[in-house]
């Protein structure tokens, strides 16, 4: 066998990874594989957060065949004492003789600490082999670990003149069974969704991953973990007989403080968890804070915005979108209809918001744009 | 050389036929090819009304070359005598063997009549190889043939929600140069363009086609003629000073008649030629019958409609819209901003207009989605 390039066993490292690209909430998704004489001795994935890591499945795998193997890993592995003991540590102990790692651990306050510790038990340790595949790979960790926030990935379903639903509200189903299956897929990777409180009270909208619209082989084992569900609800106006309230999983309310026990205890005992936010501009919730919390206390990597004109709005302007997946159905609703974004003051022409488009590709009959805000 | 299949030669007749595209108004595009042994002989196509037809200028090449050779020729010969005679009798007379015609006649009042002369002088003749591609050449003389009416053509520039203009009517430029050169060229192919008299006024646009901003080789032949600026001003409000009457090429308004003569004749001095049209919908000009009359009184083939919300709105609704080209910026313009259609009375999801997208394509940094309206 002709010697393969260390990208070879890298995107290998990588296809393993996203296997946990459903699952791994809270972690990051991670891929480890050993390679000795050109041959993988053992490989693995991380599954699920409280299982083991990345790197144990593939030493366990290839078991004495470790020793002098190079091992690729999706992400520096980890130096602290987890549920199965630092994976570094692992690693020094089956005796590999090289580390190829893709990414540096984004967590300022323990990045560098498992290369340390390889280099220190004289293992050769090279960083940055296809890197900004690792890092696209988990854009909620990394940003999480820098920046304290979840990453913020907006969903919207338009017709091709902008319109997300009519002036009533009307909207199912402007796009096609194919596109409701991509979003599907988008809510199961997201650790949470996010929605105001108009939105998921004129859909009664339940939030769920339904397995049976994922379309993929392990959907039950995927639907078992529900995306956090979160409310912004300034006035703590959800109706008690809200669907999302009832469904499998938790449902935040984000509220500001301030209500009647009253209306807050009915909530609570109709499912919801309603929790106090700083308020913002205008009054309403904080919405940066609303972020801030949703990583620190519910460790949520990424969120996916499911909502209307207003909080999408709001969210934009407040800097908070990331990405933005639209997906566009052939078809008009006319000047009536309700719009993408209420971007109040944007009055003229220069303070256009710009984007960057990422990829338009056809999804059964619609099409999806994905792109991010131009900074 | 191996033998080629009748669909090279064929494919070769649209080719040639193509370079007409900008020229030929009000005849349609036609190409001819003269092939005698698997080889070319002659070959043509109509450049510009006046002139010669395609099959003259094929058979003046060929010369003597033409007797025994077969004639490929994207529409049916003309049986009349024009300019330069029926191209049928031309044919019969250079002896050439058989006649290959990708379509006949659209024509009704003559269709069939130069297949027949053909015929008659016993050449052989097949009719429908490469059909659709020969339709897709002239969809304007086609339609002004079979309905008496123009191809209407919408072009938009759009912000990726959906708006053409700042609340305050501001627009320039959604779009990047690229995009705005493919509009230069929708207009430089276009019989004439049709625009309301608040779209013209606001941007004081001169509809003209700008040989720099072309990009074409010819570019300076092709300006020479100018589409024709159609102006729908029920009111007939449009300024004296507006810039398209002092432009190269004629000016049409088009509106209702009963306006006192002083306010006609002042927009007849400015250089406008006034028309009176029928009443439609709500008192203002008959969509039908302008569109009828651009057919009949100017011959119009193809019309591109440059306009905003409620003409488009109007036309669309009409069932006047034949294809949409959307040129879709990457930049977001917000909910107060103006819509692309009006469409009074569209209030529920099952009133909505679906589109067939034909191509969706980059322009520079901006997207092309060229759609038609599904019946």
């Amino acid at each position: 066998m002709a010697k393969q390039p260390p990208e070879t066993w890298m995107a290998r490292a990588l296809q393993l990874a996203r296997r946990g690209l459903y699952t791994t909430h809270p972690n990051p998704r991670v891929g480890c594989v050993l390679v000795k004489r050109q041959r993988v001795v053992g490989e693995g994935y991380h599954v699920r957060a409280g299982e083991p890591h990345a790197e144990i499945h593939a030493l366990r795998a290839a078991g004495e065949a470790a020793r002098g193997a190079t091992a690729y890993v999706t992400l520096e592995p980890c130096s602290h004492q987890g549920r199965t003991g630092p994976c570094a540590q692992a690693l020094i102990e089956a005796k590999v003789k090289t580390v190829v790692i893709a990414m540096a651990d984004p967590n300022p306050a323990v990045a560098g600490r498992g290369i340390t510790m390889l280099r220190d038990a004289r293992i050769e340790v090279r960083v940055g082999l296809l890197e900004d595949q690792a890092l696209a790979l988990n854009p909620g960790f990394v940003m999480r670990m820098n920046h304290g926030r979840p990453f913020v990935r907006l969903k919207m379903a338009m017709s091709l003149d902008g319109r997300t639903a009519m002036q009533s509200g009307e909207s199912q189903w402007i796009t096609g069974p194919q596109a409701r299956r991509e979003v599907q897929r988008l809510r199961a990777k997201s650790s949470a969704v996010l929605t105001g409180v108009d939105s998921v009270t004129f859909d009664n909208s339940r939030l769920t991953v339904r397995p049976e619209a994922l379309d993929l082989d392990d959907a039950e084992a995927i639907a078992r973990r529900q995306p956090l569900r979160v409310v912004v609800d300034t006035q703590l106006r959800l109706p008690q007989a809200a669907a999302c309230l009832s469904e499998p999983g938790r449902t935040l309310v984000a509220t500001r403080a301030g209500h009647d026990d009253e209306r807050r205890q009915r909530l609570e005992r109709a499912g919801a968890e309603v929790v106090d936010m700083p308020a913002g501009p205008e009054g309403r919730v904080d919405l940066h804070a609303l972020l801030r919390y949703l990583a620190e206390t519910e460790q949520a990597n990424e969120v996916l915005l499911e909502t209307g004109a207003t909080l999408a709005g709001a969210m934009l302007d407040a800097g908070l979108v990331d990405e933005m997946q639209l997906f566009i159905a052939p078809t008009l609703l006319g000047g009536e209809a309700r719009p993408l974004f209420a971007l109040p003051g944007l009055a003229e022409m220069a303070h256009q918001r710009p984007l960057e488009i990422l990829d338009i590709r056809a999804v059964g009959h619609d099409w999806r744009i994905i792109a991010r805000p131009r900074s």
